[in-house]
């Protein structure tokens, strides 16, 4: 009875499978005496869920008038203001600067994905990617097409990107590229500001002819668990010609441990107050033509905190415990994982980080063996250091090595 | 710089417009002293919007971070299960149900039109409608035509859905048919038993065609507030032919008081498990690739209203102090405009009614005149009488009697 284009395969959520094994293997054996490292939520050492004090006061404390409220279509104002300031801090480029509320950055790639390109485009990313890109595209009759994350030298393969940008390019004369850093899901790489240049300076020399569009989203949802220079690269966006616009797909989910409360929003910047106008008017129409308003709660608890200096302050010590805890399990990773000589992924920081192989789901199935529980992936198995303790973390490594071995 | 599909209008949103002069009126001269009858949600007689203590209790009392999580893709099952109980209650129709939630009644509709229709299809929807479905059409590259809703004796036009009906499905060999029932917004109206069997025997006599495919969305987010009888319909809709699939867009916003929290599920009932499943699928694909998952505290609070029966009975009873407050409104309303002689829309209950008229936005402008704030719609104007107190809803016939008689 579905349209054709909506008949989809009837098949269970890898992740979620492997995922409620995992809790089965914990309920058999302890959840100490195993590794679970499927679940993309920052959780501490005894598995559970981290959620902010911050946060949660704020939302409890609200009238429960205002919580039961609609939000306004396009985002209310102070939130929209206050998801400027979260997504850019003190990084903000020059330019007309115009945001829309969405149901965390996925509802920001949707409308990036719908109004900047056209039915039946097809739009880029790395070959490593977070799946429901995928989706994003079957979902709204797009097509996704991938450049090389990596070169041999396991760094940014600017090569790959621009053969593939200047093809789309030329083919369509628009051309959306979907870059997600710093921090990226699945590997956890950041381009650096050096590779950023290049990126832009592609974009620049292309966008010498006024036919071609270039539209970057880039998708910063990890931001907040990458690093003190994480917005470093971030004025570069400031003064770009005209025909190259920026979205930014913010995310309330990680960087205030809001994931269920569904708050993000879809950021432009332009040197043309006119565009960013258009980038409006397209998005708040998306927003009622699509899910109608957001969860008025959740950009209410946003803009509190930008708007309390104390909150704001106790809110960033709040992350920072976190960050460290999630950069400590990052460092003892990776000292593991020279130790035993593991070739990963180019891991910068952040949630996730992968390795890569041929039979990733193969591999996943003898890790679940030693009780080690991950994702595999298109190109490799991805591991939540997000979701395991420091000690787990270091342990995970050697398991891998000797897996991989038996393949 | 925006795909030309995704450029839009300009304009701020006239119901927010007329709105925000209601707003700057209530300052100037008291908020006793003017009639708002713009706001789309339950408000008690001082204006203030009613949350119920039920679901916010339940709401607060939440762990953190089991509000924090992030919920199932599809919806998590408890809210599933709640969600068909609280569509149908004790009404359910014979067949196979699955539930998918979604983001409010509107993410349901998204879902149906963007499942159940082919690019550049029309569906149907009576000619009174709420303004929203055409920006859904809009947004996902569809047509939205109409059948009259009202008769020459302001009963339901049976005749020209009919010719729309047929005429829609010889052309497209499928159809979906949007009814906003019961308490119909913008016009009270509900679709009374005798009329359902005809709209569904029109579909069975085409059914017997087995190319033809026919889809029912039935909006029902107002029908906690129609009456008791509201759900009598619903057993009709099973033991239909294969091919009459039938869609519920449930929404928790007004039965619950859960406006901001965007909680709602797309639920369908046909004969068919084969196609209960392929329902699922294409609707938890919607998910991932729109807004991915919903509100997990949302849920949360309606599967606990639904598995606490002491919680249940005192949720029904706040509701229905309300439920027979806006019933007071609408009889208060109802004896004045038959003591002036107003003619309305066929109104039988709910949130709104109309007036019908030639020059909507000239007799709004009138009615400021006189601090009586009303939406402009397509063929007459919109009064929403859950937001003003009994005496203003006596109050109102007078004055568009009065400004009608100066057009």
């Amino acid at each position: 009875m579905a349209a054709e284009h909506a008949i989809r395969p009837r098949e269970a959520d890898v992740i979620f499978g492997i995922a409620n094994r995992a809790k089965q293997a914990a309920e058999q054996y302890g959840s100490e005496n195993i590794i679970n490292s499927t679940i993309g939520a920052l959780l501490d050492d005894n598995g559970k869920l981290i959620a902010f004090n911050t946060v949660y006061d704020t939302l409890k404390s609200m009238d429960n008038a205002q919580i039961a409220a609609y939000a306004a279509l396009e985002g209310d104002h102070d939130y929209l203001d206050a998801s400027i300031r979260a997504c850019f801090m003190d990084k903000k480029p020059v330019g007309h600067i115009r945001s829309v509320a969405t149901p965390g950055g996925t509802g920001a790639v949707r409308h990036a994905v719908c109004n900047y390109t056209n039915p039946g485009d097809t739009f880029l990313t790395a070959d490593w990617f977070w799946e429901p890109y995928q989706t994003i595209a079957d979902e709204n009759g797009r097509k996704l097409d991938t450049y090389n994350l990596f070169n041999e030298k396991n760094e940014f393969d600017f090569e790959s990107y621009k053969k593939q940008f200047e093809a789309y390019l030329i083919k369509q004369k628009r051309i959306l590229i979907v870059l997600n850093t710093p921090a990226h899901n699945p590997t956890g790489y950041t381009i650096s500001d050096g590779e950023w240049d290049r990126i832009i300076d592609l974009a620049k020399e292309h966008a010498a002819n006024p036919e071609n569009k270039i539209i970057f989203l880039v998708d910063v949802a990890y931001i907040d668990f990458a690093g003190d220079d994480a917005r470093d690269f971030m004025p570069k966006f400031g003064n770009l010609p005209k025909n190259i616009m920026t979205l930014f797909a913010f995310s309330a989910s990680k960087s205030y441990t809001m994931y269920g409360l569904r708050c993000g929003a879809i950021i432009c910047v332009t040197p043309s107050e006119d565009l960013a106008e258009e980038f409006f008017y397209s998005c708040a129409h998306s927003n009622r033509g699509t899910w109608s308003n957001g969860t008025k709660g959740a950009m209410h608890v946003i803009a509190t905190i930008y708007n309390d200096k104390t909150l704001y302050e106790e809110c960033e010590k709040e992350r920072n415990i976190y960050r460290n805890l999630l950069k400590k399990r990052g460092d003892a990773f990776l000292r593991s994982v020279n130790e035993v000589g593991l070739p990963i992924t180019n891991y910068r920081g952040g949630f996730f980080v992968s390795v890569p192989c041929a039979e990733p789901e193969k591999l996943c199935k003898l890790l679940i063996e030693d009780k080690l529980f991950a994702v595999p992936l298109r190109k490799g198995i991805r591991l939540a250091l997000c979701a395991i303790s420091e000690e787990k973390c270091a342990q995970t490594p050697a398991m891998i090595k000797k897996a991989l071995s038996k393949m």
